[in-house]
């Protein structure tokens, strides 16, 4: 093996807890010291706690920082910020921005020297690695996504601005039917509703109206209107003990034609089964954490998506290794 | 796009049939001629034939060639010969010999400047890169592959090998009972014989004894006797029929752990159902043929295995387009 690479975490939710367990699996990997906006004495994590706004000093000693922030309000600044400073990578996930975000990390790490892989995770991350693996080998094909079952975190939150409403949680679920119409080849056409159900649980205020809350929250256009949307009252205490995880999962699935006269129908499916969905964005995240660091090394700087990151560099072992072993 | 990838076949069986289909759904690429060891003008193609002995002179003139030779016979010499000339892309498939063949192809690509993509296909290929994605981001974790249901053409020799055998076709089929097993994430210890099952469909010469044939399959040390094998008798007309299809596809799942305690299961899956298998193999060849000649325009040489490519490369669409459409 070669160099131990020190890393760094920057944020202490979910998401950051969940770096560090995935390191501790990484024996080429070291934990250095985890940086956070709040008291970093308020919290006990048996690795150094720092003051983000302490973390320039920490320039030469961390080879990759890990970026666990938010993409709503962390990343936009934090991302062009940081590859200021150090190699880092991320797993910001806001699809539309993506492009305008690549620009401003680029600009940063291009002309401090570093390294940021961008947009890691698995949607964006594994799942658009599928979708572009699968339209390159398939060019003449059709692509599906399916998300679930999992919770949404912004179908969540909008669950709990309806007025009446004291908690609640949203699942994604996908229409198996759906899914098993794609997987026969047939390539349909299938309407938002047909790919997907959304199901609620929600506790309610004392008094609150359910009709009326239910009502609300089926209708809600984006969020819910165009789907088929269960709701279901349950109490706080049921909310905490049956419905806590953080479970994810989905297919990429792609059919296409092949042949002469494309007669041979072909199927890739790339698919996930999580119990938590942070904790496996956070394993991600520490594959590419060496693999940025190792384009680093070989001379590489700027931002850096997915696509261009080669899969041997996400492996401890040794291009002869795994060769030998995995191809 | 940029400028048209002139491309040439090397082998027109069926892998090299499946190679000109393909290149006929990628616009940015044409093919130039196909080169076979067989009399040229024996062969109507609808594009130039030459004899592989004239190949040599049409340096300069192709950008890569797709070798779709065999692995035991074909490619241990043509790959390390044609590196000397062009960029070249392949499908050897001898897991065992693969670090012999990477480096023979490797010296003469290096010495010469040019880029081989060797080991390209499915398996080896997308199942690699799929073993090596999921190991690195679930090292504590167990994999599986399951092969099938598909024919393979090594058991169908051995069939065929048999006295009082005129013809006959062999099926691997993964055991559905222990796919779903890994798919619940107890990683299963599974033996062989738990894993596939083997389906043979025999044509016997006049006056041969079935009893005494079935018996020499299913004992057949290697090939059958650690499996279940199924033995039927068919006509040559029904084997024709129904069995001159070439389907095949299987399974690469990892189930790992993740977080504090390792409580978290985590599964990750990747599947392919084909209905011809030298035509899909064909489509990955032709994606990584635009890979390798890219990595050569961009200064790299040697042999290369898919482990050594960014995906961005097997795309015909630009970074930024990627970026906004795929990530």
């Amino acid at each position: 093996m070669s160099k131990v690479i020190s890393v760094g975490i920057v944020g202490y939710g979910n998401l950051g807890r969940g770096v560090e367990a995935a390191i501790r699996q990484n024996p080429d990997m070291k934990l250095e010291a985890i940086f956070t906006r709040r008291n970093p004495e308020s919290i006990d994590a048996g690795t150094p706690m720092v003051s983000i706004s302490d973390i320039e000093q920490y320039k030469g000693k961390i080879d990759v920082m890990i970026l666990c922030g938010g993409s709503a309000k962390d990343l936009p600044d934090q991302g062009p910020y940081l590859a200021q400073h150090f190699h880092t990578v991320d797993s910001f996930d806001t699809h539309a921005l993506i492009p305008e975000y690549f620009q401003k990390v680029d600009d940063a790490a291009q002309s401090s020297g570093h390294v940021s892989v961008i947009s890691t995770g698995w949607d964006p991350g594994l799942f658009s690695l599928n979708r572009l693996l699968a339209e390159a080998v398939l060019p003449e094909g059709k692509e599906y996504t399916f998300w679930g079952k999992g919770v949404s975190q912004g179908h969540s939150d909008a669950i709990r601005r309806v007025e009446g409403v004291r908690n609640g949680i949203q699942y994604t679920i996908p229409h198996e039917a759906a899914v098993e119409r794609v997987r026969s080849g047939s390539n349909p056409e299938l309407t938002t509703r047909e790919k997907h159900l959304r199901e609620c649980y929600v506790v309610l205020e004392d008094g609150a109206d359910s009709e009326a809350v239910a009502d609300e929250i089926r209708n809600m256009p984006n969020y819910f209107a165009d789907y088929e949307t269960i709701v279901h009252f349950v109490t706080e205490e049921v909310l905490r003990a049956e419905h806590s995880k953080m479970p994810h999962g989905g297919n990429v699935i792609r059919s296409g034609q092949t042949g002469q006269d494309n007669a041979s129908t072909q199927l890739i499916e790339f698919s996930l089964k999580l119990d938590s969905n942070p904790e496996f964005t956070a394993s991600v995240l520490v594959a590419y954490a060496r693999a940025g660091y190792r384009l680093a090394q070989a001379g590489q700087k700027g931002a850096k998506t997915v696509f261009d990151v080669p899969f041997g560099l996400l492996s401890p072992k040794s291009p002869e290794q795994l060769r030998k072993e995995l191809l």
